[in-house]
This record gives structure tokens, sequence and C-alpha cells, in this order.
């Protein structure tokens, strides 16, 4: 008997999901636009009715144990999405139990970056780790911690929102409503606000002089860093900096043995990865200094989300 | 048949040690200069001496389980105290195995300010929490993270040094080679250095103009300002202010149910508590805002290091 679990990602703009095995083969994949489903009941009845027909065809081999759903908000003791400002269902939304009173599964939940964590440690570069952390770079920056082998989740279960430590208390506008959030420096649209400070603040030539602050994008920057715009460059390397000295901060309450980078932005390789492992370690304490792992998430960056969505199913059957 | 440990706190000035039954009694407690023993063979001798004669005369009902100690730099998992600056005993020195093979009884070690988040779980304020952090304001800043009711001992058994996150990249020098640590601003130090730089920065009068940085003692500021001495208010108004917004980021990564604050500068009650308190709920995350209490330890602030020491026997059990 060969066990199963969905797993599910509810991003602002596309729902993915997947059958997954106990070793992540992912048996079947779909994905459909969140906003077909502005009602959340007709979204429970839609999921089911997919979920049911993605499993009906098993064998007898096959059972399916669980539903793991990440999202945006996603508190893993109530089972609800709490105010999430990217997507349209509003308040307060008791997913889990809406799910699972349609198709008659246990079902779990937790933000993306906690389910990116979990399948890190599932299937990824953390299998035999127990103590390490997930940083998702993406429009935002999301954050998984593991202690003692356990993902942290808080007394409240929001625990992991590292985006919004504070690197300058009287910085950049978050869309938080705080100031001088780290996402704000450290993400697609961190570096892109570099950027554009960066050209008002030097002189030097750029091919991104040419561009609106609409226009430009991440992935301009980094071909134009790799093309050897200094002043591209140098927005990487102060992503890294302000990365590097938070995640020193980071070490000193957990001191992990890895940490993993994932997302679009990591895919700029050593363009991100330098600087921020250079500064995390001129930042640690010396106890910690060259100690911490600083690696690639070793998901597929397309299966990640819903094999930490399904994760969720395994890790709370421990 | 009653469990007793001995809880042996180490500090740079005095050793303390006590026996303690499982529900918190002292039965017996003693103190020696650390300074007697700057041979660690012989620190060993005299302790393994003293720990027998103490419970030697223990009637049939009592049975001595282990001995926790806290130390300056101890790692839980190696037993080791490693390089601790204000310790005579230099490099790694594997006090658990030493003193073990004395008294042939289980030893656990780690740092004193870990060893105070166990002791407030066992026996403090913290019994019925599972997610909580320990802050004790001493010289320095000491720290314990509990998540999903273990100690944080990371990878290497080093973790809870938040004394070491940074606040300004380019701030005050800290004894451990970097700048702008945490415990520069917040600890006794932290606050007698704000002041001065307040003397040099405002024009305004104080009873601390007249003496100099040698003399002034946190003591003699929180006299100060509790006479309604504006620049020593300031001075704490300031302290609270940086560590408020610290605990922010502990936040984002832990969500806990509280933070207790121990140690000599936690008596400067709501001199030190408000300002951090409200300075955290203005840094927080919306998500966490007035969830997160901060309370004062509940242990009798004399025997707090070796109620914590001893209840890292009973957590070993666990």
């Amino acid at each position: 008997m060969q066990k199963l679990a969905v797993g599910i990602d509810i991003g602002g703009t596309t729902v993915s999901y997947g059958v997954v095995s106990e070793n992540g083969d992912i048996k079947l994949r779909e994905s459909f636009p969140t906003k077909n489903y502005q009602d959340i009941s007709e979204f429970i009845v839609y999921l089911s009715e997919r979920i049911n027909h993605a499993t009906a065809g098993l064998d007898s081999k096959h059972t399916l144990t669980g539903v793991g759903i990440g999202a945006p908000n996603g508190n893993y003791y109530k089972g609800t999405i709490e105010n999430a400002p990217n997507l349209s269902w509003k308040g307060i939304v008791p997913i889990t139990d809406l799910l699972s009173q349609k198709i008659n599964l246990p079902v779990y939940l937790t933000n993306d970056a906690n389910a990116a964590a979990v399948g890190e440690m599932t299937y990824g570069g953390a299998k035999n780790m127990k103590n390490f952390i997930t940083i998702t770079l993406g429009t935002g920056l999301g954050s998984g911690f593991v202690a003692n082998g356990k993902l942290i989740l808080g007394h409240d279960g929001f625990a992991g929102e590292f985006g919004h430590t504070t690197v300058f208390h009287d910085g950049r506008e978050c869309g938080c409503g705080k100031r001088g959030c780290l996402e704000t420096y450290v993400s697609a649209t961190g570096l892109k606000r570099t950027v554009v400070k960066l050209l008002s603040k030097a002189k030097m030539d750029s091919v991104l002089r040419d561009y609106s602050y609409n226009e430009i994008t991440s992935e301009q920057i980094y071909k134009a860093a790799m093309n050897g715009d200094q002043l591209a460059m140098d927005a990487f390397e102060f992503t890294g900096r302000i990365l590097g000295m938070k995640l020193a901060d980071a070490v000193t309450i957990l001191s992990p043995e890895a940490i993993f980078l994932a997302g679009g932005m990591a895919n700029a390789g050593k363009l991100i990865f330098e600087p921020t492992k250079k500064y995390m370690e001129e930042f640690n304490f010396p106890i910690y200094k060259n100690k911490v792992k600083l690696l690639s998430s070793s998901l597929p960056e397309n299966d990640a989300a819903i094999l930490g969505a399904a994760a969720l199913v395994w890790e709370s059957e421990k």
C-alpha cells in the first residue's frame, strides 16, 4: 500500500495542486487561476471535485492520506487563512474545515514559506537536518524556521515572517504598514527599489536609466548585472549585504546547520549568494563564523510549493 | 522517593550551587569565588567533594539524579565550556566529562541564559508555555529561546546569543569584536554608554554630569531617573526603544506567547518595561500586535541561576 497526499499551493495568481507520493513523486499536477473563484464556497466545491476526480482512479495499492495547503497568512493551528491581502476571500476563511467536510480527509494548512521549509526537510537538501532556515525570495520575502527537527509555528501559528524584521527604523515603506522591513530591500521588488535609488544617487552609466520604475524588472536587473552593468551589480551587492546582516541576526537565535535560498531571485546565483555569504560571515558572532552553510533549495522551483504542501501531511503524522 | 538535582551556576566572579527538588525547593545552597580555582583539575576535585559532602547526608527517601551547569559559552551537546572570556580556564574545557567521572552521575551543561529559560519553563512563569523567550539583562544581554516546548540549542549547541544581533552596522564597539551589537545598547553597560553619549549630545542638566565614565553605574542611573532626572529617563527610553525594536524582529521568527525580562536591569520596572513594550508593539508586524506578553521573570533573582541549572537535569530526562 502506497500512501499519497494532495499538495495545494494557493497563490495570488494561481492555484496549483498535485498528488504526491511519500518519496516525492508527483503523479498528477494541475492548476487554475485563483481569480476564477471569488467566492470561497465555489472554490471549495470546485477544489473538492478536482481532488475526488484526481484520486478516483487510484488502484488498491494506493491510498490518499490527507491534503496539505500552503497559502499566504495560513494558520496551522486554526486551519484559517486570515486577512490575506492578495486573495479575494476577505476576513478569516476556515479553509481546512470547509475542505475536509467535503472530502472526508484531514486537511493541513500553513503559510507558503513554512510549507517550503517542510518540503525541504521532507524531500530536499534538509532531509537530515534538525536545524535550518529557508528564505524564499519572490515579490516579497518568505521564511520558514526549523529547530529540533520541528517547524516553528509559534504560539499563534503565524511564526516565520522574517521579511518583516526591521532593517532601518525609518526606512522604506512596506505593504504591511511599517517602514524599513527586510522585504522592502531583499526581494524582487526590493532589488528594483534599490536600483532606482542608485539611479538617483550615483552618476555612473547604466542601461537601466532608460526604463521607468514600472518597466524595470528583476530579470532585467539580473541581465544587466551579468553584462557587467556596474549599477545593477551594486544593487545585488547591497541586497546581499542587507540579507547577510539580517541572517547573521537569525543565526544567533537558531544556530542553524544551513540556510536555504529559494524562489526566483535565488536563480541569480553568485550575484546574490556571494554578497549574502560574505556579509553574513562579517556580521556573524565569532562562535558561528564559517559554520552555517548557505545553499540553494534542492527542490525543483516549479514543484517546491506542491511538494511542501503535501509534506505537511507526513509532518503532521509524526 | 524524591528526586534531587544539583544546579551549578559558574560566573566570572562566583560559583553558586544548590541541591534542588523536582518542585523547586532549594535544600542547600553554597558559593565560592571562581578565581579560587585557576586550574580546572583543582576546580573539579573541589566541586566533586562539595557535591559528595552535600549529598552524603541524604536519607533513603531522596536520590540524587544528576547535575546541571550553567556557564558562559557552555555547549550542551559537547559538554564543553569553549573559550569563555571571563573565566581563567582557557581553550575548550570538557567540564561534564571531568565532573561526571568524579561523581558517577550524568552532568548537563548549557550557557547561563539558556539555563534561565529552562528554569522559567520548569519552575517559573513559563510553566505552561511552549513558545517563549527569556532575556537576561546584566553586564551583557543573555537570551534563551523555546519553541514547540524545547530549548533551541541549534546545530552546534551554541544557539541563543541574541545580545550579538546587529542594531547599527557601524555602531558601538562590542567585546566580541563586532560593532553595533544589541548588548552594547541594552545591558547595564549599554545603559551607561547611552547616558555618556546623551551627556555629550544634550545640554540639559543632569546629576550624572558630575561623575566620570568609570564612576557611573546602572543603579545610579536608575536612582536619577526615579528622581526625575530627564537625561537618565531618556537613557532608559532609548534602551527600551532598541530592545523593543529587536524583540519585534525575534517575534517574527518565533511568535512567542511571552517574553520574560530577567536580571538586574529588569528590576528597573516600568522604566525599562514601558518603552520596551511600546516600541515592540510599534515595530511588530501587524499579525503579532498586542499578542505577546512582556513579563518579569517569576524566579527569585538570587535563585534563578541555580534553579535553571538544576532544571537541565529534568529537561534532559524528557
